[in-house]
């Protein structure tokens, strides 16, 4: 009974409620043909799409390039790099209620992509970097702005960076999880979450991503509320 | 009838023939999370393994991760860096009556890969590349090796360049096309070969890249029949 009262709650929480979502990894461009990339499969942000769609939300998905099928969403905005993300997060953020940011954004781009294909001319080769915008931080820095969740995908000490994260960037929700191990996270089926935000802490043990995507959505759903009602 | 008698012969000449491909990107570790990528789907490879089956070959394809369905091959190899391909190959070409590099081999890798994720402190950051082995090359120099065929996907210069390959490496075919413009190549569904040759050259035009490699893999089987009936 309170299983079922909690979630006809969850759903009358985020029906109507403006979603923008970022998913996916990013491409950085070395050249027309070679790009830095990362593991990210997009898998668990559209799952996580899909569960906030289910619980009645109107969910703008910016995904990066995936292997995966549509989700069911409002809108889908396909984007490359992480500028192309950026942009279109920009564009939409003033216009949400709630911001999740589940992209694996690559934090460095090459400072100057080559017009052409870079030949195997040298026996070394360096690539120059600089940061890409900081997209959750922004965001997160809007007056006024969205409920802002964000992700922390670390091989290590993954609790303690993500409470930093959360702090730092002003987020007002942050899922944590471990990667690059046998505990789950980047293209693996299952995954584990440590959900952490201002005075509290939810463990979401090893569990399919899309039943974690719906813990998750649910729980995105409470927090959301209990804010929306403190400050009504 | 010409045609059928063609495809009756490029059967016959394939019929038990083995076959060693390489397919797909490789992924080049920067740290446990990203990796330096490229734009190849495996698309035309896979086609290509598929299309020399159906001639009756016994194909072993080497691949880098792909989104695609599992070709019909006789065994299937999964890899994802290029020491990791050059790896599978080396130890497999001596057996092989044909050798086909169609993967996008990335030519540089980072020195040394960090074991964790790099933090995003600086605001400038500097990645130092190697060269990698030249899988085709040592494929090309065995003696006694392989009839061995390669690829080359450039932006500009197309021709020029497949027949320096050609030459430098000690090929017996490469199919040249370009890609990063609008002609097709990497990420498209169509594509249009140039394929090269010791005193010849023959154009596959614009088609699908299951067409394209059905014609291919008759081109390489009438190249290899003319070579071996040439020794014999």
């Amino acid at each position: 009974e309170i299983a079922a009262a909690l979630g006809g709650r969850a759903e009358a929480l985020l029906d109507g409620v403006r979603i923008l979502m970022t998913a996916g990894p990013t491409r950085e461009p070395v050249d027309p043909v070679r790009f830095l990339g990362n593991r990210s499969s997009g898998r668990m942000g559209y799952a996580l799409a899909e569960a906030l769609a289910t619980l009645g939300a109107k969910v703008a998905l910016v995904t990066g390039p995936t292997a995966l099928p549509s989700p069911p969403v409002a809108e889908l905005v396909r984007v490359e790099s992480a500028l192309e993300m950026h942009a279109a997060v920009m564009g939409r953020a003033p216009q949400c209620d709630i911001f999740i940011g589940a992209a694996a954004v690559a934090d460095y781009r090459p400072v100057d992509p080559a017009v052409r294909k870079i030949k195997k001319d040298a026996g070394e080769l360096t690539i120059q970097l600089v940061r890409n915008p900081d997209i959750l931080a922004e965001v997160a820095a809007l007056r006024p702005g969205p409920f802002t969740v964000g992700f922390a995908a670390e091989t290590d000490r993954v609790i303690d960076y993500a409470r930093g994260k959360l702090e730092k960037k002003g987020l007002d929700l942050i899922a944590a999880n471990q990667v690059g191990g046998e505990r789950g996270g980047f293209e693996r089926e299952d995954n584990a979450l440590t959900v952490l935000w201002d005075g509290g802490a939810r463990e979401l043990p090893m569990m399919s991503k899309t039943r974690l995507a719906r813990e998750l959505a649910a729980l995105i759903a409470e927090r959301y509320g209990d804010r929306h009602a403190a400050s009504a």
